[in-house]
């Protein structure tokens, strides 16, 4: 019998390794939002946002491939590459973070944000959601829920419920940001009762991970005054809603209106090449390279540069902001004509939707959106479910989806959604 | 006036980023061993393990440039790439090492393997040498005397002295593997005191950092049974010497003769390519697996698994492991020739030599060591300084190296060493 795709993988790679879909797509090639699998099967790309600016975007492979064949070596040495994207990546921040450390993981950039925090603080405490997942080092995974430390968490670590647009905390969507502003100042509390102290918080300004829910403009003003007030730091993860997908601003803190200390980046950042950055202020840049002498051999190496220069170029040149912002508007207003008996919400900032499903009961329809989530890929469409229970459809696409192609993928959820049972 | 590129290093990367020389060198093109900077000014690269196979090989990049073009996404999705290249891979190692999983630098590679050790003890204890570097996350920080961690050495950390060629350990080469093994064994004891058990021991083969000491076919038996006896894991750092750079073997394990539970790898993998891996017996990835449920985004994505397989091309195809071994013997014989008063100790294994210098007060040399670095780099010879005292000059050239290049760089040695006042 001949070994399949699958059983090869587990003999090499071992076991529990994780693929998407029930019979997971084996794919061969992309180009802008499509995939073609090994059988020549074509797939709208709803869901990727490593490959920011479309796959294998022409302007991207062309700086890759150049600067591999003129020079790839560390950043002990002197070159242009690192200095000129860092000059240009910090001038699209306010807040005086005009300074960076590039690296090759989203990983990497939280676990050195976390000490860039215990450097200025001289603490060890950091709070987090309860429904996230912000890296695998050993370090950041005791900040992860979605796949918890070894070991288990340290008591360094408090981890507080996340908001949600159905279920606010509090009760309320209203005054949602003010009932997360005392869950925080009650993990502050229990940090410096167990002696460890508060470092900082780590987040996602769209809290992507915990089910995206609907935030107004504000939402993290409290949270933030009482971070302050205990000497902690605001670690913005934007490792997802970074690169413009919010559609209306650069980065998903500009959305939320507040300023991080710490910005970390990654997947997008070099549309698949291994390159990931953590964005501060000079003081706090300081702090850390007095406290902790780091070198990353492969972090903004030239040709990591020239990637991450090369997708910031596409984002410009082809406008890609202003299309998250236009075909956001569109998707939504679509995705709200969209009629099932299941579906309760749909949310959406920039190119990031959710379409929420609860069953008759009130209860979380989880069993049903993964079988939506099946049914799409049959039909030729990758996307995926997420939040707490699972029940919500999540749609990220790479940045250059136009209208048409969002036509495709609704116009497939809507015959998914007649064909699935309830 | 105009700043520098020094200066603008410093305002947009911060204070304290490490560089080579005096005056770094600003670099702008590679190509096989050499170099040129900014003002066309050639260098003969005797340093960097990165270029393994040569800056620049057209083999890699026409790899990395055509499967850019063609497919880079993460490993959720299935594809042949990383297949081919860990079957590839594990072919080349005993001892069932027959598994791998695919990161992106090597200390992502040492974080994860630290940690399958303590999927597999229960425990949290690690030794290590007390004059080493083994990566820069926050736990990998803790076994990294070149690096201290913030915050300073856990409980679960015991530093082990390293063996060294000049000075051995118990006064002796020839017992020195007894007394390694006495210091490990005691070290054990001490975490078990502790009450965090131990987990396993981190060493590189060829004690890279240590000052690679000349070390003879089973230096390490005593202390493998130690660290077996006590039931923890030897996980073993190839980042340096393997990929053939030992010339006798493909990795530096095997030329001294143990087999490693876990091996992790980095820099030369990719020749630039942010590419890195961990490679375990089916037991251990097991265990990890179910412990934690780890995923790279980055990891194993097509391109890196193109760069890391057209590494191997090269590697075999122009037989870099022979002319390792072909190289290193005409250049120790010719570095055995130089004549200087200090000189003490010429030593290597593969391409990886060093050259030891004591003054006339059998005091380390090092502040003459360093002068002769940078003389070197005005000649044109990029090479450094190891060793606790930094008074072994460290030659470590791409494997693609020849005769009349070592012949070059032994010319400008011999004649640094006469203009560098004693």
């Amino acid at each position: 019998m001949k070994e399949t795709i699958l059983e090869r993988r587990t003999r090499l790679l071992g076991p529990n390794v994780p693929t998407f879909y029930e019979t997971p797509v084996h794919l061969v090639k992309g180009e802008g939002v499509w995939l073609w699998d090994a059988d020549g099967r074509k797939y709208l790309d709803c869901y990727n946002n490593v490959a920011h600016v479309g796959h294998c975007h022409p302007h991207v492979v062309k700086a890759v491939s150049e600067q591999a064949a003129t020079l790839n070596t560390h950043t002990r040495y002197l070159h242009d590459g690192i200095l000129d994207y860092v000059e240009r990546l910090t001038g699209k921040f306010s807040h005086d973070l005009s300074q960076a450390v590039m690296v090759c993981t989203g990983s990497e950039a939280n676990d050195i944000a976390m000490r860039m925090a215990q450097a200025v603080t001289g603490k060890t405490g950091f709070i987090a959601t309860d429904n996230t997942y912000h890296g695998n080092t050993a370090l950041v995974s005791q900040i992860s829920t979605r796949k918890p430390p070894i070991g288990g968490y340290s008591d360094a670590i408090r981890l507080v419920p996340s908001p949600d647009t159905l279920n606010p905390l509090g009760g309320d969507l209203a005054t949602q940001g003010a009932a997360f502003r005392r869950e925080i100042q009650q993990a502050i509390d229990d940090l410096n009762e167990r002696g460890v102290g508060f470092a900082g918080m780590v987040l996602c300004p769209s809290f992507c991970n915990e089910g995206f829910p609907s935030l107004h403009d504000g939402f993290l003003d409290e949270a933030v005054k009482v971070i302050r007030a205990a000497g902690g730091l605001i670690i913005c993860d934007e490792v997802q809603p970074g690169f413009g997908r919010v559609g209306s601003h650069w980065w998903g803190h500009e959305r939320v209106g507040f300023a991080p200390d710490i910005v970390t980046l990654g997947k997008p950042m070099g549309n698949g090449h291994p390159v990931a950055a953590v964005v501060t202020r000079p003081d706090v840049m300081a702090a850390f390279r007095e406290a902790f002498s780091y070198f990353n051999t492969f972090g903004g190496n030239p040709v990591s540069a020239a990637a991450a220069s090369a997708v910031l170029d596409v984002i410009e040149g082809e406008n890609l902001v202003q299309n998250a912002r236009d075909v956001s508007d569109y998707a939504i207003a679509q995705m709200d004509l969209i009629d099932h008996p299941y579906k309760v919400n749909v949310r959406g900032t920039g190119l990031f939707f959710g379409m929420e499903y609860m069953d008759h009961d009130g209860n979380p329809a989880s069993v049903f959106v993964v079988r939506v989530v099946e049914e799409m890929r049959k039909r030729g469409v990758l996307m995926n479910a997420i939040g707490r229970h699972r029940n919500t459809l999540k749609i990220r696409p790479p940045l250059v989806i136009k209208k048409p192609e969002i036509d495709f993928a609704l116009e497939a959820l809507s015959a998914a959604l007649k064909v699935v049972p309830l």
